[in-house]
């Protein structure tokens, strides 16, 4: 569909609007008409955000989370257990644990996974900062939060190599694998079950 | 979900991005977060482009289309049929008309239909800029081309007796309803089955 819009500012919108994920044309030319019906200072806003976001965003200069100062939040709260650091693949899986509210410890944001097919090498993210942190000493455990595909499975052992490397003796650990709570057995896939089966916990009685 | 951002600029940006149509606060981080990876040239092109559109975008004097001038491109071209004014809703159902190809006449954008339900009367609407064109005199016909919805149908009315009542000597049509192209009797419902039998056309031999 190549449709010819009555104005090249519109067309100039729908055109940036529409490089957005997930964004088609027709839902691009939505959004702008809607933009155009409330009021200016709604659009305004919405831009002046976008501007701000990109030009004055920072990423912590410890954790690589996203925020506002050289040292995200979290990385500067004195009551988050400095001791243990979950590294995650991205900013989105800070959020995610966040939002449990069952985590107290510090973030390592790797910014990606180790993908060869993807041309990402280990000296695109953030891993030596990584053992830097846990040579630099007071951590106690690791926690490998990748997601368990064949890249997340290859970035962690690259890690604990690393690790082991730098001389570091600090606990390693991941995220535990099994069926989802609410979920019912015979629904769950045979890697899961298989795995929750070898990895089976104790009942405490 | 009252999600804690690690960024008071991020969660201003998902605020914002949050409040176009059909966007949640999950699309919203995950655009918002898209731009972050992006060049920032890519955020601020498409930030610039919102504000110059609700800025500088104008309305024809004439039609009330979306136009970069005073009078747009379709009023302003010689080689249009002026003499046949199709009455639209909104923008985008000029931007479907246009896109058939079959139209060369003239538009007018009424910007919504008589609506007592949602607070919509004829005067919020541009009735009065249609009767005073049609009354200038130089045209043969009006296409009343609104949604086949009661708001329409009222509308319709409402139009044909101001015209009426300006003593507008014009040829009132409305678009064709039947079966679509393409489409099975047996799935068409029954008034447009109905509709499609007693305004059955003469087949050209």
């Amino acid at each position: 569909m190549n449709e010819q819009y009555p104005s090249r500012l519109l067309e100039r919108a729908v055109g940036e609007l529409s490089k957005l994920p997930g964004v088609g044309r027709r839902t691009a030319l939505r959004l702008a008409l809607h933009l155009l019906r409330q009021e200016r200072a709604e659009a305004h806003a919405l831009a002046e955000s976008l501007h701000r976001l990109v030009d004055e965003v920072r990423f912590c200069k410890v954790c690589h989370n996203i925020s506002d100062a050289e040292t995200c939040d979290i990385c500067a709260n004195p009551l988050r257990d400095a001791s243990t650091i979950c590294v995650v693949e991205n900013v989105r899986n800070v959020l995610s644990i966040e939002n449990t509210g069952m985590y107290r410890g510090l973030y390592h944001v790797l910014g990606g996974v180790i993908s060869p097919m993807d041309g990402v090498g280990p000296s695109q993210l953030e891993i030596d900062s990584l053992v830097e942190r846990v040579a630099a000493g007071g951590v106690g455990e690791v926690i490998l939060a990748l997601n368990p595909t064949m890249e997340g499975d290859t970035t962690n052992f690259y890690i604990s190599r690393k690790l082991a490397a730098a001389g570091a003796e600090v606990r390693l650990t991941t995220l535990a694998r099994g069926i989802s709570v609410g979920d019912e057995l015979e629904y769950a896939d045979e890697v899961t079950l298989g795995r929750s089966i070898v990895n089976r916990i104790e009942l405490k009685q």
